[in-house]
C-alpha cells in the first residue's frame, strides 16, 4: 500500500467556527485539519438569519483566515422570507440551515413545523439554495420519542419535503442512523447526507459516562455505526464528509456540577483529514477517501476544486494534541492524545 | 389525600454502602433515608468473595450504624465452592452476587459463563440463599450489544437458569426495560425483581451529557419507564425498591478529563423513602409504597419486619441536599437541590 496519498480540494460541508476568541482559536484548525472548504454552520448567538449578517460573519472568518474558501449560510427562522432568499444568492450564500427546537447548541429559536417555511422553500429550489436540515425531532415521552430515535422518527419530515419540492437540494446532516442511510439512498438525486468523522468511531457506549463524546445527535447502536460505514465504502455518491466539528470550552464539556448537562459537541477540525484516513483505512475503505472527503460534496452543492489545494497524508503515527489554547480559551479534540495511523506532509 | 404515610419496616433491597471514609459517610444515609434494612452488595476492592469478610465487614457497619439490619452477600467467583455456601448459610449470610465481566464498578472480577457455577448454584438452592444477578451482557459490536440492550440479551440467562434451578431464588437487580420487566412477571415464583429510585424517573434523555445521572444499567426508553412504573402500580409482588444508591466521589462523578469516562452510579440513600414517595405519588401509584419498598421484599426474602421501626412521612416540600460531607470526601444525592413532595418527620 502507498504510503502517501495525495487530497484534491477537501471539503467540510458542516463545520461549525463560532465567533469572538473561540473563532480565532478554531478556525485556522479547518486548514490545519487539512481542508479548503469550510460550510460555515449558522447557530451564533444570535444566530445568522439574514444576508448581510453572513456577509458580516465571512468577513471576520476571512480575516482570521483568508486561506480557506468559506460558504455560508442563513439560520431558518421566521425572520427569513423569499426576498431575503433572492438576496442571499445575490450575495453568495449557499444554503439555510433548519434546526427543530431545542435539540443541541443555540437551537432555541428552531423550528416547530414546516408549513410555515413553504414559500421560503420554493424560493430556495428556485434560487438553488440548498436546506440543510438537522434531522430529530424532540424529545416527547408521550411518543417514546428521545435521543435514540429523535433521528429516525424525523425522517418522514425529510420524504415528505423531497416529495414536495422535488427539485429543491436538501442534506440530511450528521446521519447516525441505518434508518436515515436507507432513506436518503432511496430519494432522488437532490437529496444527500453527511456523515461525521466521530460518528463512524462512536457508538452509545463510548459516550455513556465520557462528556468529550457527548454530541448531538449521538452515536448510536452498533449496527448503526456499520451502515455509515458501509455507505461510505459503497462510495454512493451522495454521501460525504460534514464534520460537525464543534467546539466547545473545556470547561463547557466537563460536567462538574450534579445534575447540570454537558454542552453537545465533538471537536475534529484540527486532525480532520489524517483522522478520516484513519477510520476510513480501518473498515477498509481508504480507496474511497477522495470521493467521501471532496469529490462528492463539491459535486453536489456545485462547488469544484479549483485545483491548487492539495494535501499529502503519509501512513506513519501521529498523536493527537490533548488541549489547544488561545488566551485561556482551551479545547480538547477528539481522540485527544490518542494514536493516528496517518499524518499530514507539513 | 392524607397528609402523613406511615411505613412500616422500609427495606432496601440492594445497596452500595462502600469501604473505608466514604463507608463512614454514606452507611449513616441509609437511615436517615427511612430505611431499616439494608442488603448489601459485596463489590469492594478487593471482592467480599468468603464469608469471613463478609463478617468482618458486616462488623463495619454496625460500628457505623448499629440501628440498621444489615443483610449480607458474597461476590460470585472461582473462589464460591458449595461447601463457603454451606458455610455461608450458617453465618446468616443472605445471598450472592453475580456481575458479568467488566459491566460496572468493580465488576473486573465478574463471570463469564454460569455453566461452571451449577455446583455453586444447586448448593444455594438447597440451603436457600438467594442469586442476585447484575443482568447485563457485555458489549460486542459483533453482535449488537451495547448498553441499551445488554439488559434485553441478558434475560435468555435469566430464564435457562429459572429452568435449571427452579427452587433457587433469584432476583434479577435494577431492572430498566420493559423486556426484563415482562420476562420476571412470565417466570415463577422464586424469581423477583428490584427496581431503582432513579429509573423510575430518569430516561437515556436524562444522561445523555450529564454524569450524575449516569449508571450501569443506563437509563433506557420513556416506554421502558413506563414499564417500571405500570408493574409498581399494578402492585405485582415480586417487584421491589432496590436502590441501587452507588455513592462515587463528586471527583470521581465529574469528567474533566478529555475520553475520560465518570464512575457510573446514581446516589440515593439519603432522601430513599421521601424520594421513592415523591415518584410513585407523580404516576399515581403512592397507595402501593408500603408493598413495593417493604413487604413485597420482606417476603420474598423471608425477612420479615420486627415491627419496631416506623417511619412517618408528610407530604410537604423539603429541597435535596447538594453535597454531603466527611472531611474531604464528597458526594452529591441524586436530584441534588431539587424539591420533593413528601420529607421525613424528624
Amino acid at each position: 500500500m502507498a504510503s502517501t496519498i495525495e487530497v484534491r480540494g477537501a471539503a467540510d460541508f458542516h463545520v461549525h467556527l463560532r465567533q469572538g476568541t473561540l473563532s480565532s482559536l478554531v478556525t485556522p484548525h479547518v486548514r490545519a485539519g487539512g481542508f479548503s472548504l469550510a460550510y460555515v454552520m449558522p447557530n451564533l448567538k444570535p444566530p445568522i438569519t439574514t444576508t448581510d449578517m453572513a456577509l458580516r460573519y465571512k468577513k471576520d472568518l476571512i480575516a482570521i483566515d483568508p486561506h480557506v474558501e468559506y460558504l455560508m449560510t442563513l439560520y431558518l427562522s421566521p425572520d427569513l422570507t423569499p426576498d431575503e432568499i433572492r438576496k442571499a444568492k445575490k450575495a453568495g450564500i449557499i444554503g439555510v440551515k433548519s434546526y427543530p427546537r431545542g435539540v443541541t447548541t443555540n437551537s432555541e429559536g428552531g423550528i416547530e413545523s414546516y408549513e410555515v417555511y413553504y414559500p421560503v422553500f420554493e424560493a430556495m429550489e428556485q434560487e438553488g439554495l440548498v436546506l440543510n436540515l438537522h434531522g430529530e425531532v424532540p424529545s416527547d415521552a408521550n411518543t417514546n420519542t428521545c435521543v435514540l430515535n429523535a433521528e429516525e422518527y424525523f425522517l418522514p419530515h425529510l420524504v415528505s419535503l423531497h416529495e414536495r419540492f422535488p427539485k429543491l437540494r436538501i442534506v440530511l446532516e450528521h446521519a447516525t442512523t441505518r434508518a436515515a442511510v436507507e432513506a436518503v439512498k432511496s430519494l432522488g438525486d437532490t437529496v444527500a447526507c453527511t456523515i461525521t468523522a466521530h460518528h463512524l468511531a462512536l457508538t452509545v457506549d463510548d459516550w455513556a459516562g465520557q462528556s468529550f463524546h457527548f454530541c448531538k445527535p449521538v452515536a448510536k447502536y452498533p449496527s448503526d455505526r456499520r451502515a455509515l460505514q458501509d455507505v461510505i465504502r459503497q462510495g454512493h455518491p451522495r454521501f460525504f464528509l460534514g464534520s460537525d466539528s464543534a467546539p466547545h470550552l473545556v470547561s463547557a464539556k466537563s460536567t462538574a456540577t450534579p445534575g447540570q448537562g454537558c454542552a453537545a459537541g465533538v471537536y475534529t477540525s484540527p486532525v480532520l483529514l489524517p483522522l478520516v484516513a484513519h477510520l476510513l483505512d480501518s473498515f477498509g475503505a481508504l480507496d474511497k477517501l477522495q470521493g467521501f472527503v471532496a469529490d462528492h460534496g463539491r459535486r453536489f452543492y456545485a462547488s469544484p476544486d479549483t485545483g491548487s489545494v492539495r494535501v499529502r497524508l503519509y501512513r506513519g503515527k501521529s498523536t493527537i494534541a490533548s488541549v489547544l489554547r488561545l488566551g485561556t480559551d482551551e479545547v480538547a479534540p477528539f481522540w485527544a492524545g490518542k494514536e493516528l495511523q496517518f499524518r499530514i506532509d507539513d
